[in-house]
C-alpha cells in the first residue's frame, strides 16, 4: 500500500476517536472492547443458513450463535429459540414481516406513523400493502385510530414499536391485540424491539411486550444497546410460525431460512463475548445506569427552560436545538425534535458539557 | 469472562487454524491479512443509508466505501457509481430485483434451473412469481426454452448468472437480449456476478456481462475471490434505474435507497484496503493463477479417470466424491457432482494432495 493510503487511514482512525468523544444522539453503545475476538477475523468464516442446520461449510460459530439465541429467547420467555443473528434490525423486521405473509398471505401491514421508516422499506419489499395509524402525542399507536382502521379487515400484520425511533415510545401489545379479538380480525404481530429489547427486560413493572404476549416475532439489534462495531441484531419466531415457513421455503427448493444466505460469523462472537462478559446482572446495571443518566439530562433541561422536554426511559427527546448542536453532538432530528439517548458508554460530565452548549443557545 | 469460556474461544480459533488447510470447495479466498484494519472495531462505526449521501452519523467510512465503488463501477464500464457495499451476493440480487420491478411492475422473474436457491427466495420474498427456464448441460440457461419461455410475456425480469454456483456456468446476456427484442418482449436484466464478476474482468475473450451490455444492474461479492472474514458485496445499478428507486427519508438525513438501513461500515474498508494493497494488476494475477491451477487439478482428474470431470475458468466440477472426502475438502456438493472452486489460497501440493485422497478411492 502506498504511503499516502496509509496516512489516510491513520487521519480516518484518529477522526474516530475524536468524534466517539461527543457521539450522543444515537442509541449505539460505544463502551466495548473486542480485541480478543480480532484472531478469528483471519479466517473466512460464515454461518450460512440455518443456525441449527448442519453445513458442508465448517468454518463457521454456530455454536456460539446457537448460545447468544438461547440467552435472547430465555430473556424474551420464548421456549425454544428459532431464529438467527441478523445484520441489524432492518433485516429482523424483514423476516417478521415475512414470515407474517407467509402465514397470513398478502394482508395489509398496520402500524402507526412514529414508526422507523424501514418498516414501510420493508413493506414495499414484500409487495404489501400499509396502513399507517395516527399516533399519540408520546408517540405509541393511538388505539382509537387504530380500531378504526382494522374493524373491517379480515386479517392483518401488525408491527408493534418496542420503543420509536424519536420517541422511545412503546405500543401496548396486550391492548392491541383485545381490539383485534374484540373486532374478530386474525392477526400476526412482529415486534419491532430493535431499540427497548436489551433493556426493558431490565426494568421493573415494564409493560409487556414479549413471547409472554401473543406475538409471532420480534427483533431486536445488537449494535445498539449492547454495542457492536458491526451492525447485527437477532430476530426470534415461535416455533409453529417458523415451520410454517421453513416448509415453504424448502418447497421453494431453498435450503435455508434465513434472508441472509452467506452470513456473518463474527457478530455472533460479538454477542456471544458480550453475553459471557456482562450477563443479566452486568446488563440490569448498565440499564439502570442508562435510565438514571437520562432522568438526570431530562431534570436539567427542563430546569434551564429548554421547550418539550419529554422522555421514555434512556431516551430524552426536547425542540431541536440549532444545526450546530445537532452536528456536533450526532443528534438524530425529526421535523421540530431532536434526541438524546443515554447510554453506558455516556458520561455526566459529556452530559455536562451538551447542557452546556445547549444554555448557550437560550441566551 | 470465566476460563471455560476462554479456552472455548482459544479452542474455536485452533479448529479454524486447523480446518484452514483443507478449505478448498467453497468459493471464498482465505489468504488475507486484514490486521491493520482492527483498530476500527473500537468504533461503533456504520455507514447508515446511501454511501453518497451525507448523515448525521459521522462515524462512517464512507469516503472509503465511495472509493471503492469507483473501482467497482470502472471494472464493469458503469459511468458513475450508483449503488452500495451490501452485506453479500443475496443482498445485491434482491436489490437488482427489487429496482427491476419498481421500473417494470409485478412482472414474472425468468431464470434458468441452475441459478442459486436465494434467486427463488429473492423473488418470493418481492412477491413475484418465478419462470424456471431449462439448463444447458454445461450449465448455462437453454435458449431455445428461454424464447419459449418468455415470447408471450409482454415484459420481465431477468436473472443472468455470471457463474453458477456448481459449474460456473455463465448465460450469454447478449444472446438473450437478442431473443427479448426479436420477441418484442420488455426487460430488466439483473447480472448474478457473485461467483465470477472479479475473475471475468480478468480473462482475455471472456463473454460481455457488464454495463456494456443493455444489464440494469450487477451484483458481485466481496468474501469470494476478493477474501474477507465477514460477507460483503457489491451491487450496482444504472442511474436512472436507482433514481426512480429514490425516497427521501428524513430520520437520518439522507435519501435511503439501501435495503438495509444501518450498514456494516468495515466491510467497505476491507473492500478498499484489498483494492489498494493488491490493485488490478494483482487481481488479474490472482486469476491467472487460479484459473491455471483449476486447469492442473482438472487434468488430473481426467488423467486418473475420474468421472464427468469439467471446468469452467477456476470452477472444476466431477462427479461427487465419497462423504469422506466432500467433508474433509468442505466441498459444496449437489445431486451428482461436487466441485473445487480454485482460489488465492489454494496450492499445488494441497490440490496434489486432494487427488492423492481421490485416487485411493477410485481403488
Amino acid at each position: 500500500m502506498r504511503n499516502i493510503d496509509k496516512k489516510r487511514l491513520d487521519a480516518l482512525y484518529m477522526r474516530l476517536c475524536k468524534l466517539k468523544k461527543t457521539f450522543l444522539g444515537y442509541p449505539c453503545d460505544a463502551k466495548f472492547d473486542y480485541s480478543p475476538l480480532y484472531r478469528f477475523l483471519e479466517f473466512p468464516i460464515n454461518n450460512v443458513g440455518d443456525p441449527f442446520e448442519h453445513s458442508t461449510y465448517r468454518l463457521q460459530t454456530k455454536e456460539f450463535e446457537q448460545e447468544a439465541l438461547s440467552f435472547f429467547a430465555k430473556l424474551y420467555h420464548l421456549g425454544k429459540p428459532h431464529g438467527y443473528v441478523t445484520n441489524g434490525g432492518t433485516e429482523g423486521n424483514l423476516y417478521g414481516l415475512f414470515l407474517g405473509r407467509s402465514i397470513l398471505g398478502n394482508v395489509p401491514v398496520v402500524f402507526s406513523q412514529d414508526t422507523h421508516y424501514s418498516i414501510r422499506k420493508n413493506v414495499h419489499i414484500l409487495n404489501l400493502k400499509s396502513i399507517v395509524v395516527k399516533s399519540l402525542e408520546n408517540g405509541e399507536i393511538n388505539y382509537g385510530d387504530f380500531e378504526k382502521k382494522i374493524r373491517r379487515k379480515k386479517a392483518v400484520i401488525i408491527c408493534a414499536n418496542i420503543g420509536t425511533t424519536m420517541k422511545g415510545a412503546i405500543d401496548n401489545v396486550e391492548q392491541l391485540v383485545r381490539i383485534l379479538k374484540k373486532n374478530n380480525v386474525k392477526f400476526y404481530i412482529h415486534a419491532d424491539a430493535a431499540l427497548y429489547g436489551m433493556t426493558m427486560p431490565f426494568v421493573r413493572g415494564a409493560k409487556l411486550f414479549d413471547f409472554r404476549t401473543p406475538i409471532s416475532s420480534l427483533a431486536v439489534s445488537g449494535h445498539k444497546f449492547i454495542g457492536s462495531p458491526i451492525p447485527c441484531g437477532v430476530a426470534l419466531a415461535r416455533k409453529d410460525v417458523f415451520d410454517a415457513a421453513k416448509s415453504y421455503i424448502e418447497y421453494i427448493d431453498a435450503h435455508d431460512t434465513t434472508l441472509s444466505g452467506s452470513r456473518d460469523a463474527f457478530t455472533p462472537l460479538i454477542l456471544w463475548y458480550r453475553i459471557k462478559t456482562i450477563g443479566r446482572k452486568g446488563f440490569a446495571r448498565q440499564v439502570k445506569y442508562s435510565n438514571d443518566l437520562a432522568a438526570y439530562l431530562e431534570k436539567k433541561l427542563k430546569m434551564m427552560g429548554w421547550p418539550n422536554v419529554a422522555r421514555s426511559y434512556n431516551t430524552v427527546y426536547f425542540k431541536r436545538p440549532s444545526k450546530h448542536s445537532i452536528y456536533k453532538w450526532e443528534l438524530a432530528a425529526q421535523k421540530d425534535i431532536a434526541h438524546v439517548i443515554c447510554l453506558p458508554h455516556d458520561s455526566k460530565p459529556q452530559i455536562d458539557e451538551f447542557l452546556a452548549d445547549l444554555r448557550k443557545e437560550l441566551k
